[in-house]
């Protein structure tokens, strides 16, 4: 592997079109669905085989940024020999030119090869089963860029969908000969209209565009002073230093919010494509997500506390409770602990659209899970009511709560399985199940799980105010404060 | 009114085809659905119509029987001069016959008048919007039953439906001459099959039997001794007083499980039939409730949190969690707090199915909700685990749990709102909002709401069996010692 062979990884999606197991604060990418490993560790390990790990630089905004960690974390205990791990942060979430803009500029301040950086740039929700296959594709594809091309990846069209960009793309001798397979493209439209997308599946000779490309760090900064100027100048100015993988909020703020395709790709005259000859799946929703998993006899993909009668080619999925289903056709229920899912399963676009309302109407559940995911473990709210609020705390072996204070509530904990480490104004107090205790407003405390069993604890807050932001951060070994 | 009319309710059923709403222990009778009552509480406002009230019998079973109690104290209330109400209850559920059998004989020993007891019998789970209708139909029916006839009342078929009995009558002047519209039965057939009830609704002559009759106690009590001896003979020989209105279990069990109308209607030759001339509707399915419910302009009825997108013609009801649909037809959605339901209308009778199934397979979600309602209030299990189990507890103005001990397990208490009264090991203890208590195994407690408002507790249980059983009552206001 050269040591100019860089990857961005593009993990700052929300996944809407996958709510309700995808939130805002828990999108696709970083969720489970084939194997062990979540959406985003597995295009992860998937470039290992083009990429040195060091090399691959992690592209997410504030909101993931510690959960992305969490998870790099997690890889690196299994597979890396690396000591550290690289995340660039969005200040706020812009679509993907600028964040592949300031990707570029970060790995041409930390390259250290004299050749200059070559660009894998991929998102982060593609279930690619075959990975071996797809890093020969990739192989070919560092070959182009290393002569100046942009390279796509086309995959065949299985139906005409509005959601892709489409590719016309035809030989070329001068290609041929960097790769046997690749071919110049001479037309590039990012989510034509329907009627487009309609001739251009029937006329056979489009691709969808992938969304993965491959390219020379200086070809697409050209590129982008060319068509994107708007961009180029705020990362040519800003202050991007290997040791400052981000950019100042007001700076990104001013960002256009474009995605590389529509900035970039539609214009540019430097595109080679290759064909994506391999199994790939964009998991862009529930429909995509039916399509690969496992049926049974009746083509029903059936997950967790389910009971069924009679029901055919449906998406059955539960999380948490009894979901019971009879004489379905084609639809896809999903059950979360706080929202449920009933959608005919060619509707599934629309998803998306249920989600945007909910933002709309500032209802929670379209931004997190009634569990919540930290560092330290998760939390679940079990109750509210006028006054207080209940939630069930796990904190996971080593775990540690912020030393913290809140000006507005009190707390009351109770142990309910494991032992704990409560510190309360200054006083440790080890706490074994059924111990319970009282902390004040204004009182500091940190709950720590020093031993090897998770543990379990019921808080009870009550006050004026309870919100997640009342939470004066005092001492945080996850670098909160 | 005569006081030799009276009437029995049968409110022992355990509506399973109404799950997940309906639970065993908290039976669709028991719910309300159109107005402020519940189908029992209605069909109890109904007959008083035609009888006094204290003449009305509540005729349920040991597992129904405090909430049919709490039901009847909130019409008293309202409604009535009686100081108490009375209700017969089964040790075990049998069905129609049986308890019909135990009624009559309750109400021959209760009847002070000098004319034998006239009995109108009437499921609990029927609506029928206009209740003034129904009190003349049933006039008629009275002066029918003085006349030594078994009146049924016949409802014309709006669709074949294995779920009724079909009857076929005939005009008859002997009849006319007592009531105008009377008819004489010559067939009557409890739930036949499938080929003959297309026959009878596509020959126009049959009616549904909508399950209400109307008898003198001794015309129904010699019927039964010719066609149940079985039954006629226990009942015969039991010791029921007016001060005992039940009979013991052994005894009952002897009792055939079969229907009034298997029993006796099939054979009698004494049955007149009155047409059911006004709106009627049997609660039976999920699809009778959607049939009566107010529909939106895309023919939707829905209730609850429920975010939809281009459905039609579907029941979409929610009871806490947010449902969104998209594109549905024809579907019935059902959430609760513990169990989800997703069913092509067409087939709600199959919901029946899916209640035995999860019966068999001992799942606590065909028996009793996360909520549990008890005479002074209501429990939500929150979250167990091993070896705890959390609930909130609300205790309505009034309410007193009683006195009680556990012998396996310990309880600690938070009030979350309102004041509340603890009695542990003989002390009081007045608890407000954060305040928290300890109650040991083997310690005597008891929780009480002395005041105007409801009050809020989170229970945190711990032990090595945590079973609703494990209650040792010492005191209860509720007759439950």
């Amino acid at each position: 592997m050269s040591n100019n062979i860089f990857a961005i990884i593009l993990a700052g999606g929300s996944g809407s079109r996958l709510w309700p197991l995808s939130r805002e604060l828990h999108p696709k990418q970083l969720m489970q669905f084939t194997d062990d490993y979540t959406l985003f560790q597995s295009a992860f390990i998937r470039l290992v085989n083009n990429v040195d790990d060091k090399n691959i630089i992690t592209a997410t905004n504030a909101k993931h940024d510690s959960q992305v960690r969490y998870q790099l974390e997690a890889l690196q205990k299994k597979f890396f020999r690396q000591s550290s791990y690289r995340v660039i942060t969005e200040p706020l979430v812009k679509n993907t030119a600028p964040a592949v803009a300031l990707g570029i500029k970060y790995i041409e301040k930390i390259n250290k090869c004299e050749d200059e950086p070559i660009i894998i740039v991929t998102p982060s929700d593609h279930f690619i089963p075959e990975p071996e296959k797809f890093a020969k594709i990739v192989e070919q594809a560092l070959k182009l860029a290393q002569e100046n091309y942009i390279v796509t990846f086309g995959v065949k069209p299985s139906k005409p969908d509005t959601g892709y960009g489409y590719i016309r793309a035809k030989k070329n001798k001068k290609l041929r000969d960097i790769s046997e397979k690749a071919l110049k493209v001479d037309f590039f439209s990012e989510k034509p209209d329907e009627e487009s997308v309609r001739e251009y599946c029937e006329s056979g000779k489009y691709y969808w565009n992938s969304g993965i490309f491959v390219f020379k760090a200086s070809v697409m900064l050209a590129e982008l002073k060319k068509y994107a100027p708007e961009i180029y100048d705020i990362i040519h100015n800003a202050e991007i230093t290997s040791q400052i993988p981000t950019i100042p909020y007001l700076e990104y703020d001013k960002m256009p919010d474009i995605s590389l395709d529509y900035a970039v790709m539609e214009y540019s005259k430097k595109l080679a494509m290759l064909p994506m000859d391999c199994e790939w799946h964009d998991l862009g929703s529930w429909e995509a997500i039916y399509d690969i998993s496992e049926k049974d006899e009746n083509g029903n993909s059936v997950q967790g506390n389910v009971i069924d009668l009679d029901s055919k080619d449906s998406m059955i999925y539960s999380t948490s409770k009894l979901v019971t289903t009879i004489g379905l056709k084609d639809m896809v229920v999903v059950e979360t602990e706080d929202a449920f899912l009933v959608c005919e399963k060619s509707r599934a676009q629309d998803v998306k659209k249920v989600f945007n309302l909910l933002k709309e109407k500032n209802d929670s559940t379209h931004l997190v899970h009634k569990t919540v995911y930290r560092p330290w473990g998760y939390y679940t709210v079990l109750t509210e009511g006028d006054g207080f609020l209940t939630k069930c705390i796990q904190v996971n072996p080593g775990g540690k709560l912020s030393l913290q204070l809140h000006h507005h509530r009190s707390e009351h904990w109770v142990v309910l399985e494991g032992n704990a480490l409560v510190i309360h104004n200054d006083e440790e107090h080890y706490m074994s199940p059924g111990d319970s205790i009282d902390i004040g407003i204004e009182e500091t405390h940190s709950l720590q799980n020093p031993y090897d069993e998770p543990i379990k604890i019921l808080e009870v807050q009550r006050g004026e105010i309870l919100d997640e932001n009342d939470i004066v951060r005092l001492k945080d070994i996850y670098g909160r404060v």
